[in-house]
């Protein structure tokens, strides 16, 4: 895409400061616009060093509202935190929420651009990572801006001479960039060929010429301007309608039936479950160290009917486990902020580090369950989700994590029995709430929900396990098993 | 107060299953109280290597409902993102919100003992801190608990030798351990101090006999029990009553008259204004790199009446500034988990990394304005928080912080000559809404609010800068000129 670039382009004095003015005037009024629809704004700078993008970046802020705006800024390196979690960890949980702009100086392309060449996961699988995170926002309703600042090898030189001229600038100028300055041609070509692999139309690039910095300022300025208005005007023509229930009962032809395949006569004795679940505590309790040691990380997500005994299974698991390497994260309506982010966001936010394990009770498959059967998403967003959340188990094991997914199945009469257990009981009544009589009500939407799921979203990667649970002791024991095996697959590879 | 510890005591086994069995279903319940009634728990954990916290966290989360907790495990050594923060940051943004428990599993208390004595800041001021922290946060509800599970040297050796002795966990004894063990009576000395100079009421330490597990447990229950119980009931007897406004109108004898005092006729030339406002953002530029160079954080505040210029003042501040190096924080109404959480909480979250600036526009100070006027705290916590305030800006300043605050003062007059041009024109519109004539009708209460506020706030380590504002461009020279003279005495230092 660069080689195509004009580097000589310029603009006259006169026409820079009338369209500034204008343009500076025309952001402040599409930012409030942006703000009151709610349509939040990721505008990411890359480019060469000494390309300016400081500059642009203030410019860029001058007429904003401060109370609508962040600005993050990365490092080519990342520190630990960082490094420990997946690629796009630190860029998924800075996203802007709702009515938002949020600028990224430097990005994961610069993670691209910047990378050696011996690193495990290559290129294309992180590229295919980026463009997969772009279109999963901007389907979601971000406004996504790419500028890439492109200056000469020469003009880059000349950069950094004024600035090691200067005594108070000189120590601007690290020896990295000097390198940078030396194997400029290299580099052209790796991020050349990385602009072209993500260029797509949900976040196109922008390749700003910005050898004379008030040419470059008009052209960031003059995108947005049309981009944002774009934008505004596409949202106003077609409002997001939710329709409830999107998921209706009634018999499709070739429905998949796998919750009603699942027999439930499983039975362990009480003296069998004592032997088993304490040895197999002590076994994953060692497996778990083996996981620390070797830095593998592990992601369990529960779900499973209510009552069906999640929390139960969830402290047998965790019993033995050392607290500092695992985190039980429970799932529960989103707060206002969460509700301002893509649905996948929160769940990004606590990603563990790696050599750690992260139990969710009840996880991201809320989105495919409880959202269409109570008018929660709209059809699209329910259209895209299972691909979503593929994408996001994938890129989870890409980086290393095991992946597990336990539902627990019991049937309708069993629930009963737990519930009308739970309200006579002081100790449990405090489990059973109005809404679970409700979501009992709608078993059947669920039923077809479940089955759905499990069927598109058991990966390779990422596996449901169906836990008979209709026996407690049973359904325990299976975890626990299950949760061995599939480390002990991993670490025998 | 280890001296006087006997470590022989131990539990039999029918007492022990008996009272676990009780404990854990009480705790369980007491659990739900809290989350019920709002209630913040913290618990931390410290003492020797292979006391067995970790079984004893676990132990403790059994009965748990996981919606309601959060485990915190800290290394003795920070990575990067905490190093470059204030002492207590990583703490302070891990609090329980309302009804939560959270527990730290080690924390700055290993901070300390482990901390070597080159450091700079002394121990005795972080251990200050420590105490401060914990009387904020208990003063405003939070129960907090502090357990030392103390084993002797032989007993951690003992310990540290079975894991050795064992192939699969001989690697998790790390040459730090052994030297722990080596140097065990050094650090005993040092932990012992350190008990006796941070228990207070607020957050007594309760040491544990940890060389019988079970006799470790049960006491670590009983006192979680114990405590809780009278904390539930405390709370019921004293229901916090918000009156408002907590600040009334009337001459108060010996009332302060700062802003009364304040001349408002400072101008300066449009020309003056044009050259001087270019040099001081030049050679605040540079002064930023200075301040990044040499790792000095920066803490501005922004306060004053609506419609004063904050906004303008903080864009020229920052114009010429690299984006890398700071970041503008709009304070607005607190989302529902910031309600949550103590007032500075959000505040603490925000602190930037050293060698940057973070600028706030409006701040912590609302505590002691809105607040109060609106009905948003108690007369207890109004009462409180001069000190909370004086305390956080002082931790800043003693992390090496420059911190200042700017109040922007105008007149009424002006104030509606300002409102009345906003409705006028459509650009600046939206700047402007009917909370801002609400407050305008509490001119002479926030009047008095702020006047206290200046008076008792303004610290020799956090000035206030009082800035004429009827002139925006006096304003916005006095504020940069002010933000550099506040850099150079630091950097003359």
């Amino acid at each position: 895409m660069l080689e195509k670039i004009d580097l000589g382009v310029t603009i006259d004095k006169e026409t820079y400061r009338q369209e500034k003015e204008r343009l500076t005037t025309r952001l402040g009024e599409l930012q409030r616009t942006l703000h009151d629809m709610g349509i939040p704004v990721l505008v990411l700078f890359e480019g060469w060093d000494a390309g300016g993008k400081g500059t642009l970046i203030n410019e860029l802020l001058m007429p904003m509202d401060p109370r609508s705006f962040r600005v993050y800024n990365f490092k080519k390196q990342e520190n630990e935190e960082e490094l420990f979690r997946p690629f796009l960890w630190r860029y998924w949980t800075k996203t802007p929420e709702e009515g938002q702009i949020t600028i990224f100086n430097r990005s994961y392309y610069s993670d691209l651009f910047y990378r050696k060449s011996t690193d495990t996961l290559s290129m294309q699988r992180l590229m295919k990572q980026a463009n997969e995170f772009e279109q999963t926002l901007s389907e979601d309703g971000m406004i996504i801006f790419k500028f890439f600042i492109h200056i000469s090898k020469k003009e880059q030189k000349k950069r950094f001479d004024k600035l090691l001229d200067n005594d108070i600038t000189a120590w601007r100028v690290t020896p990295r960039d000097k390198k940078e300055n030396k194997h400029y041609d290299k580099l052209y070509k790796k991020v050349n060929r990385g602009l072209e692999l993500t260029d797509n139309d949900c976040a196109p690039w922008a390749i700003i010429e910005g050898e004379q910095k008030d040419y470059a300022l008009i052209k960031v300025l003059s995108i947005l301007e049309r981009r944002l208005e774009k934008a505004i005007n596409d949202v106003k023509m077609t409002p997001k309608i939710k329709l409830t229930p999107l998921i209706e009962v009634g018999d499709k032809p070739f429905q998949s039936k796998i919750l009603d395949g699942i027999v439930l006569d499983q039975v362990i004795s009480e003296e069998a479950y004592q032997s088993q679940i304490k040895e197999y505590q002590k076994q994953i309790r060692l497996l778990q160290f083996q996981l620390y040691r070797e830095r593998i990380p592990m992601i369990i997500g529960f779900e499973g009917w209510d009552a069906a005994g999640k929390g139960g299974c969830i402290k047998r698991l965790t019993r033995n486990l050392d607290p500092r390497g695992y985190t039980v994260y429970p799932t529960a309506s989103p707060s206002d902020i969460e509700k301002k982010h893509h649905y996948l966001w929160r769940f990004w936010r606590d990603i563990p580090k790696n050599g750690h394990i992260g139990v969710w009770d009840r996880t991201w498959y809320g989105r495919v369950m409880v959202e269409p059967i109570e008018g929660f998403c709209t059809q699209e967003e329910f259209d895209r989700s299972y691909r979503e959340i593929n994408e996001f188990e994938k890129q989870l094991s890409d980086w290393g994590a095991i992946v597990i997914k336990f539902w627990l199945q019991i049937d309708q009469d069993e629930q009963l029995r737990r519930f009308t257990d739970r309200e006579g009981n002081p100790d449990k009544e405090w489990k059973i709430t109005e809404e679970d009589w409700r979501n009992r009500e709608k078993w059947e939407l669920y039923k077809i929900a479940v089955d759905d799921m499990l069927l598109k979203t058991s990966t390779v990667d990422a596996p449901w396990v169906i836990v008979e649970a209709q026996s407690k002791y049973y359904a325990r024991i299976k975890v626990l098993k299950q949760t061995i095996a599939a480390i002990e697959k991993r670490l025998d590879n």
